[in-house]
C-alpha cells in the first residue's frame, strides 16, 4: 500500500489544513478503507468556522468529514461478512458500550457513542480510514460511492420521517429547503405522502424542491406572522397537513411548524437554533400535536441501500460539485458559500467518478 | 326524479334476478345515491354460488355489490358536508353502534356493524341507494368514478400492508397474483417497500403483476414443499422477506408465508380457507413472526382518494371488463369464470364513462 | 317525577346561580339520569371566575359540572345497553360527528364535539340530566356513585399515562401535586411504574401524595433554577426518569420537565399556562425527549371502571369535602379557596351517600 | 483464590455428572463471578432427560444452568461499572454480533447469539463463571441472590407481557398455571391487568395461582372442546379476554386461547409443543386476533431489578427447595418429578443464604 493518507485536519477555528496522517491499523473487528467520497456537511464547515457544535469544541487537530464511501483493504481477523475489495458505505457513529440505548435500539442516544468529525473523534476526509466492520454495509453493483456517501444525509431524512411516522396518504410540510429538506422530501414521498409542501426564503432553492417531487413550495419572506404562514399551508393543501418536518431551526419557523400541523399530528425538528425558543407549545399541547427532536439516525443504512438499489430514492441530483481531495479548502469554501445543495470531495487519486 | 331502480338481487342460492325496488328516501344523516360504476368482488359470486360465506347466509332476497361509487341526488337534513351533485365514493361498512370497537378506532371488529351485500344488508347493485353520508366521500375531479368503486379493494390492500408496518425498504412476499394479491403490490410499493416477490400458479396473472411493478415472481406448482418455496424466496431476494401478505387462504401457502418470513417480520392473513389449519406455528413463535389477520378495513378511504389524486397509485389497469347494469348476469358469469382482472357493472344509462 | 331539577347556572363571569331548569326529554339514544354526585373541577371555578377558557366564552347562562355520575330515569327508544335503575358513570365528551378523528379513535380532538360545562354546553350539576346512553357506562356494585364521578379527572390520568407510554419499571417525574397530579400518581403506579417522584410548592400536598404512593417528594421553592432541579431529581432516582408529566403549566417547571427527562423519553403536558412559553426545546430534540400534549381523554371510562371494581386504583382518599347540591355557592368557594382535594356535590336529596 | 470450581456437567443424553472444571480468565470487557444462586429451569431437565430441544444437540459436554446471580471477584480491563464485590444477576444471552437484530434492540433474535446452556455454550451451575460485563446487572441491597437468579424467569414474563401489549385495565387469560404461568400472572398484574384468569389440569397449581393473585382459576380437563372452555372464560370475565398468554405449547391449548380472546386482541405463544398444530387460524385472522410468539426476552433486567427493588413484583414465594451445589443431582431429580415451583441451588459454600 502507498504511504499516502493524506486528511483534511481541522486544528483550531479557522484553521483548516491538508497534511499526512499515518495509515491506521485495523483492529480485530475493523476494516481499512480507501476513500472514495466524501460529502461536506454543514457541521464541517460550522467546526471549521467556529471550532465547536453546541458543547462540542474542537480542542485538538481533528481530520473532518462523515458522509463517506471507500473500498475495503484491510480486514481485521474477526470479521466475516466483509472482504477485500469490497465497495462499502460508512455509518459514522459506532457505540462504544452495550447500554440500555444500543441494547434497545436507539443507539443513536448512547453519551459515549464514536462519531466522524464529532471532537475528539477523527472523521474519514484522508485517503486511508480504519472503521468498525459492523458499521461499513456492502454497496450493490448498481449503487455508485457518491450514493454510498449520501447515505449519511439520506439517513437524517429516513429518520426524521421515520420518527413522524410518515405513511400512506400522509400530507406533510417540510420547513426549509435545503439539503435536508430536500432530502426528506424525497423520503417523504418515497414512504407514500401524498401531498408535500415545502417552504425556503429562497425562490431557487424552491424551484429544485419542485422539480425534485413537491407538490407546493411556499415563499417565506423575513417577518411573515407564524399563523398567516400556516393559513397559506392549509389552503394549498385544502387541510392542514398530518406532519411537518422543521429543518430551519428558526424560531418563527417552529412557530409556524406548531400552528400548522393538524391536531393529533407531529411536528419533527430535525433543524438546530438557538438553546431556548419562546413557541406556542399549549396549542400544540392541546392538539395532540407531538413534537418530536431527531439525533442523527440509527437504522438507516440497510434499508437506505435497498432503496437506493431499487431506485425508489434518486439522490444524485443533489450533487452539484466535486473538488479532489487536495483541493479541500476550496471545496470547503463553495459550501461555505452556499453554492449548490451538496459538495463531494474525491479522496482516490485513480478513481474520481461518482 | 324517475322511478326506475334496477336492482341485481339474490333471492337464494343460484337465484340472480335483476328486478325492480322502490327508490329509497334518506334519513337525517343520510344521502341518497344515484350509482354510476360498482365493482364485482369474489363474495358477491360466492353468495351467488353457495348462498353463503362463513356464517353469513342469504335468507330474505338481498342487493348485491359493495365496491361502488356514484352521484349524490338528496341529501338529508343534517348533512353538511356533501351537496347534490357530489361524485362520492362509497365504503360499505358502517357501524351502528358507538362499542369499544368503534370509540378506538377499530370499527371494522364492530360485530353489529352494517355491510352491503352481507346478509342480511343491501349492496349497491342497483341505480338508487341511500347511505350514511359519514361513509360517503367526495371524489376530486380527477378521480373516476371507477377508480372511486376501487377504493373498496384498494383498502382491503390499504389495510392488509397497514397491519403489515410496512414502511421505507421493506421486502415484500405476496402469496398469490389475483385482485387482492395485485392491489396488496400496488400500495406496499407505494408504502415505500424496496423489494416484492409475488407468487402464484398462474403464469398469466404473474406476468400482470410484473407489469405492475412485482420485482419477482415466483411460479408455484401444486406440491411444492413449503420449506423449498421459501427458501427460493430467500434466493431472490437475498434474505428472507420482513414481511409477508397470504392472499390465498391455501393451507400450504400459509405454511410457506411463515417458514418465508425473516425472523421479527410479519405474515398477514388476508385470503381465506379452511376453518382449521395444520401449521409450522412453533416456527413463528420462536423466531418472533407475528400472524395478524384483516377483516376488510377501516380509515382507508380518505388517504386511498389521496393516493389517487396525486397518482401514487393507478389501479385503472385493473378493471378489465364492463358491462351496464342490464347484463348483470352476464357480468357475474364473467366474474365466475375468472376472466380477467375486475368488472365493473356501469348502473347510470346516461353515462358509462370510466 | 318530581318537577325539581334545581341547576347550578353560571350566567356570566362571577355571576353563579341556582335555579329550575326543565327537565329534558331523552332523545331516541339519550337516558335521562338522576344526578347522585357530581365533583367540582378547577375548569369550573376558572369560568366562575373568570368568563372563559382559553377561546372558550361564556355568552349565555350554562349548567356548569362535568365530573358525574347517577341513577337512569328513563331511556331512550333506541338504547339496548341499559335500563332504568343502572347506576351509571359520564363520560361529559360526545362526538357530534363522525369525522377523521372519531373514526380513528382519538374522538376527544373532534373540532365539534359536545361537552358538558364547556360553552355553550350544559353541564350535569342539576337534578335531571340527559345525555347520549353510548356516552353513559355502567357501575358495578362495588363501585361507588362518586368513585364513578372520580372517573373523570382519573381519566385525564390515564390519558396522560397511556400518551406517556408508561409501562413496567418506568420513573416517573410528576411535576405538581395537586389533584390531577395525585392522580397522575395513582395510574401511574398501577400501569407500572417502579418509581416517581412528585414536585410541588407546597410540602402538605407533598405528604398527601407521599401516602398516594410518590416514592420520593421534592419541595420546590419559586426561583429555583430548573437545571438544579432537573439534577436533584436524578439524584433522587439514581438515574434520570425516562417519563415526565407536567401538570402546573408553569413556564419553569416545563423547563424543568425537559432537563429532568432521560434521552429517548417523554414529557406529557397536562397542566396548562401562558400561550407561548421559552423552554429549551433544543435540548428535548436532540436528546429524542418527545413532548406529548393531552386534551382531555377518549376510550377511558371502561378500563377506569375495571381498575375500580379489581381494586387497582383507590380513589376514595381525594374526596375531602362533600355539599348537598343545594350549597353549590359554598361549595364552589371551597374549591376557590383551594381548601382540600376534591369537592363533592350530591345532587340526590334521597341519598347522599358516597 | 481458591481453586474449588465444582460444575454441573452434562455429557450426553442422561448422564450429569458433578465434576471440576478450571477457573476461567476475564477477558477486557468479561467480570469472573463467584456463583451463589442458580435456578434449574425445565429445559435444563429436558436437555439432561433428552439430550436435545429442537435442533439443539448436546454434542459435547456442557455446564447447565442459566437462572443465575454471583457475586463479582475479578474485573476485565475494560469494565467500568462493575467493581469487585458487587452483587450481579446474570441476562444468560450475549450477543455475538452487531447484526440487525441487536442494532434495533431485538437481540434476542440474532442468530449467533451465545446462550448459558443451550449446546454448545456452557451455562453458570458451577463455583466460578465469567460473563460479558454488559450483561451483568449490579443488584440493589434490598434484592436477594435468589431473586437476581429469578429475573431470568421472570424476563420471559415480562417479554411475553410486552409483546401482548397488557396494559391498565387489560383482562388476560392465562393458560398453564406452571412457573412460567405464574410469573406472567405476577407481571400481567404489575403492568395493570384489572382481571387474569388462569387455566390448568391440577387444582393444586390453581390454588397456589389463586394465592399469587389470579381473581379466577378455571380447572381443565382432558377432552373439554377447546370451544366450551373459551365460554366458560368468558362467564368468568363477564367478556372475552383481551389478551392470552398460552403456557402449555398444547395443541387444544392453543385452540382455547384463539376461541377464547377477544376480536382485536392478542394471543401470545410461550408454551414450546409439536413442531406443527392444527389451529382454528381463520377465527383469529377475521377478528384480527393477533399470534405472537416469544423467544427468550431482550432488554428486561434493568426493569426486572426495578421491579423488585420497588417491591412491585414478588417472585420469593416461587422458590420452593434449595440444595448445595453438591446435591445436584438430587436438586434436578426433584425438578424432574415436578415437585414445588422453583428449585435453587445454592453455589457458595459460605453463604447458602436466599
Amino acid at each position: 500500500m502507498e504511504k499516502d493518507n493524506l486528511a483534511v485536519v481541522l486544528h483550531a477555528q479557522g484553521d483548516l489544513r491538508l497534511e499526512q496522517r499515518p495509515i491506521p491499523e485495523p483492529g480485530p473487528n475493523d476494516v481499512l478503507l480507501q476513500m472514495h467520497s466524501v460529502g461536506i456537511c454543514g457541521s464541517d464547515v460550522h467546526y471549521w468556522q467556529y471550532g465547536k457544535i453546541g458543547d462540542f469544541t474542537v480542542k485538538k487537530p481533528m481530520v473532518l468529514g462523515h458522509e463517506a464511501a471507500g473500498r475495503v483493504v484491510k480486514v481485521g481477523s474477526a470479521v466475516v461478512h466483509l472482504q477485500v475489495g469490497d465497495r462499502v458505505a460508512v455509518e459514522p457513529g459506532v457505540p462504544r458500550e452495550m447500554d440500555e440505548f444500543f441494547k434497545s435500539g436507539r443507539y443513536n442516544l448512547s453519551p459515549t457513542i464514536f462519531f466522524c468529525a464529532t471532537p475528539p473523534d477523527d472523521g474519514n476526509l484522508c485517503r486511508y480510514y480504519k472503521h468498525s466492520a459492523s458499521f461499513c454495509y456492502k454497496l450493490p453493483d448498481n449503487v455508485t460511492f457518491e450514493e454510498g456517501a449520501l447515505i449519511e444525509p439520506l439517513s437524517v431524512a429516513i429518520h426524521a420521517c421515520r420518527r413522524a411516522s410518515i405513511s400512506l396518504g400522509t400530507t406533510v410540510l417540510i420547513c426549509g429547503s435545503g439539503p435536508i429538506g430536500m432530502v426528506c422530501l424525497l423520503v417523504a414521498k418515497a414512504m407514500g405522502a401524498s401531498q408535500a409542501v415545502i417552504t425556503d426564503l429562497s425562490p431557487e432553492r424552491l424551484a429544485m424542491a419542485k422539480e425534485l417531487g413537491a407538490d407546493f413550495v411556499l415563499t417565506v419572506n423575513r417577518g411573515d406572522r407564524a399563523q398567516d404562514l400556516a393559513q397559506r399551508v392549509e389552503g394549498l393543501l385544502g387541510a392542514q397537513p398530518q406532519v411537518t418536518i422543521e429543518c430551519t431551526g428558526v424560531e418563527s419557523s417552529i412557530q409556524t411548524a406548531i400552528y400548522a400541523t393538524r391536531s393529533g399530528g407531529v411536528v419533527v425538528l430535525v433543524g438546530l437554533g438557538s438553546d431556548t425558543v419562546t413557541v406556542p407549545l399549549i396549542n400544540a399541547a392541546v392538539r395532540e400535536v407531538d413534537i418530536r427532536g431527531v439525533f442523527r439516525y440509527c437504522n438507516t443504512w440497510p434499508m437506505a441501500i435497498a432503496m437506493l438499489a431499487s431506485g425508489k430514492v434518486n439522490v444524485k441530483p443533489l450533487v452539484t460539485h466535486r473538488f479532489p481531495l487536495e483541493q479541500a479548502v476550496q471545496a470547503f469554501e463553495t459550501t461555505r458559500q452556499g453554492q449548490g445543495v451538496k459538495v463531494m470531495l474525491k479522496c482516490d487519486q485513480n478513481d474520481q467518478d461518482p
